[in-house]
């Protein structure tokens, strides 16, 4: 979470990463309020892009992460000289903060108006049962510009991950945010598909998500995640498949953490669409796991300049943020950090 | 279920929403056998339907429900000058209840055909692990229609939702068929697509079902579930992930209950699907959650007519049945209930 | 599995088909270290397959199978006049045997190479959560021929199922490979596509992958199996939803095992592609239960008769491989055997 609070203090950091110990749930926590203001802004080539400062709008925007029971305010400037807003996926808002023109739910041009996020733990609905809680990995869009459902602005690039933690989640070193956008990667193809790093071993977490009018698949070399929750097993008895191809179609998302290049090693390792028309035609992307003391393994440089066409490495790196650091810190402590947004292209 | 018979009887109704308490699965129950007569009738604008009762045929036809070890004995009457039968999911049946061409498994125009459908609690496989009972948010369709796989009866309507429950299984309030058929919801397209209603905190099950030859993703606004058997979690070790946007493809089908505006209170919630392309054009409904006795909630019509191109609130809901009732009673002491129906459109 | 070596005397008998007896996950196993030897090959009608022997190519390739921990060391032999090479899913690789031209992994025409594909089981993450394992229903395929990523030899045939298991995991009887490629199954349409049959009873494991750029759902008729990785129940609490039409798109592979004709008899059984206008036009095939006894049940030779257009019997069964045998024993006591293969096509 990019975003800091007087109430944030109310969370013990010793409430992060420990184990949670079973039925019945833990009581309900007192969440935290934050506020976040977010700007919506016109971006080069016909782009739009969410940031949390002015000048500082990407595609995708910025990681919104909330833990169960937490609310977020969400300030929304608009900065264009369009219809536009902002509508989560995962969590609980009323009818005025849906971010649809049918509630009037919308900024026009030069507006600011504030939308509230609200999550909840798990609570028991009758038997063994329970309602869910709003833990997952989610995403917020636009849903006013060029139609009522935002068409217009997520073909544009108005979107971005929104991760709800439960308390004990296991916390990743870096996060990438991957969205499948009718026929782009973050509105991007290649050689400009976005390449994500870490070094060998970090936990690195995975925010996928799908937009558009196409129908998706996501793959990633060399790695894989239980098609569950969290990506990981609860143990022997968690029934989850194990993948390392999944559906990513519109509206959808999903998450997972993977330890960068475990049993396998360091390398220039593939992501992309499994659609063989779509990964021919550019939705294919690099995520460089480089070795443990961040040198770049032998073999990968190679491997980054036949994806590029052997275009020259510094002009590579400008062009899709292939040095961007992207580390996390947990959400009580972590501060507004430019280096942790996904930059936006050319 | 909208069928009784004296077997009913057999099953106690302490037998209804009890906690089941673990491993080894319950003794197998001594199923109930009914009967149920479903009469397929032509309907304007060149549909067809199933009904419970002559003149009374819908799209989507009826729910039928069934507990893990009924058997349903489905006499189809075919009014139609079509060849057509019904072809269950998830049940068991023997080859001459298929419903598909290819074993003769049709009714002739004019012809009365039965089906036996029956279902089955899990059994032990070896190990620790169990064969898979019935139980499911299944369907019933056409086969027979146009071409040997019924591509000619579900494009005109003849689809409905079948359910299996475990005892122990938690009952609704009020249930929704939503089925994606190609471009339409009920074959319907906004903003005639069905609009649902519930009370604030009523439970509501959805029951979606995909058909034709397009791909789709169901979201529902301000609302979510557990994609797994029930939607509910099975506490906190349940790996299953929470969403509100999920794949609804052809053949597919899913279920799960919401308390109708639970956290974020009442008001005209959209449900739509969520491929850019097909919410633009018409495939987007109203989830009308009231207020908790029944008024509408501040805003709602406003919204409701702003959805509708604010034409007359009357001509609406005679246009998409806006105020049909849709109580559901336990199968055990409901009686055939023409309300319980979804209403078919102009 | 079709391969034998001395490392597999290292896995006792003992260890298969026994219980897991829960959390904390066995201790990991002394993995053997396995070779196989797997010719790529031209066949008739612009097909390429991959196969165990010299001239023993199929479409698909045969099933290879390993257990959690195990080492499988591939030698390719490409004895076309193409480039290719051969890329696994769900399990551990370096670059130099990722598959891929990005890695200069891949065979010149007439080229011998060695892909090492490791396995592992789960191993502890933090609190009570597990790094997923390399267990589950996964694929092979081509990622050189045609484009950078295989298109051209994935749409001529060269794809396989890849099976690791975790120690105590159900062995089956049958083994059938299912690939929805394109608008074929296995490069085939109906009423050629692959006719599988079983006895009565028999557990039959269906491996389903899907290929090439269009979207499909798997559906079986009368049979049904658990969302998950074994398809089956760990009892009840698992919250698997049961299914029996699934998403099959490309990169996507997953596996059940039913027992054949359970509760609904011998028979004609299809099983299709539920896109409307995918089984329309020849996504459709036979699974064939016999009587338990192996002899052809009442109707189903007309059943199939009907399927083929009433072409003779013999015809059909040397366009399909109808009676091809297709039993599995256990990895470690199985010698290549060319009856397990799934045979090609005229």
């Amino acid at each position: 979470m990019l975003v800091t609070g007087a109430a944030a203090a109310t969370l013990p950091a010793a409430a992060l990463g420990t184990v949670v110990t079973g039925n019945p749930p833990p009581a309900k926590a007192a969440g935290a309020t934050r506020k976040v203001t977010i700007y919506a802004e016109a971006l080069p080539g016909n782009l739009f892009g969410y940031g949390l400062a002015p000048g500082q709008a990407t595609v995708p925007g910025p990681v919104l992460e909330m833990y169960e029971g937490d609310t977020l305010e969400v300030t929304l400037v608009n900065t264009t000289n369009q219809r536009l807003s902002i509508h989560p996926h995962g969590v609980d808002y009323s009818v005025d903060s849906d971010g649809s023109p049918l509630h009037n739910s919308f900024n026009n041009p030069g507006e600011t108006r504030t939308y509230v996020w609200r999550s909840r733990e798990m609570f028991a609905a009758a038997g063994r049962r329970f309602m869910p809680g709003s833990a997952g990995y989610w995403h917020y869009h636009d849903h006013a510009m060029g139609t009522d459902h935002g068409t217009g602005g997520l073909i544009r690039g108005l979107y971005g991950a929104l991760i709800v933690r439960r308390r004990g989640d296991i916390l990743p070193d870096r996060q990438f945010t991957v969205v499948f956008n009718d026929l782009t990667i973050n509105n991007r193809v290649a050689p400009n598909a976005p390449q994500f790093e870490a070094n060998l071993g970090q936990r690195v977490e995975w925010i996928a998500i799908g937009h558009g009018s196409q129908f998706h698949t996501f793959h990633l070399h060399a790695h894989r995640w239980a098609d569950n929750r969290t990506g990981m097993l609860e143990g022997p008895t968690d029934p989850s498949q194990v993948v390392d191809n999944k559906d990513l179609n519109p509206g959808s998302s999903f998450g997972f953490q993977v330890l960068a290049g475990e049993g396998v090693g360091p390398g220039a390792w593939m992501y992309h669409c499994h659609i063989q028309s779509h990964s021919d035609t550019g939705m294919v992307g690099i995520f460089l796991v480089r070795n443990a003391d961040g040198s770049m393994p032998a073999g990968a440089q190679e491997a980054i300049d036949k994806h590029h066409g052997h275009t020259h490495v510094a002009a590579q790196q400008a062009a899709h943020g292939a040095t961007q650091p992207q580390f996390v810190a947990p959400p009580e402590v972590r501060g507004p950090d430019p280096d942790h947004q996904h930059v936006h292209g050319d």
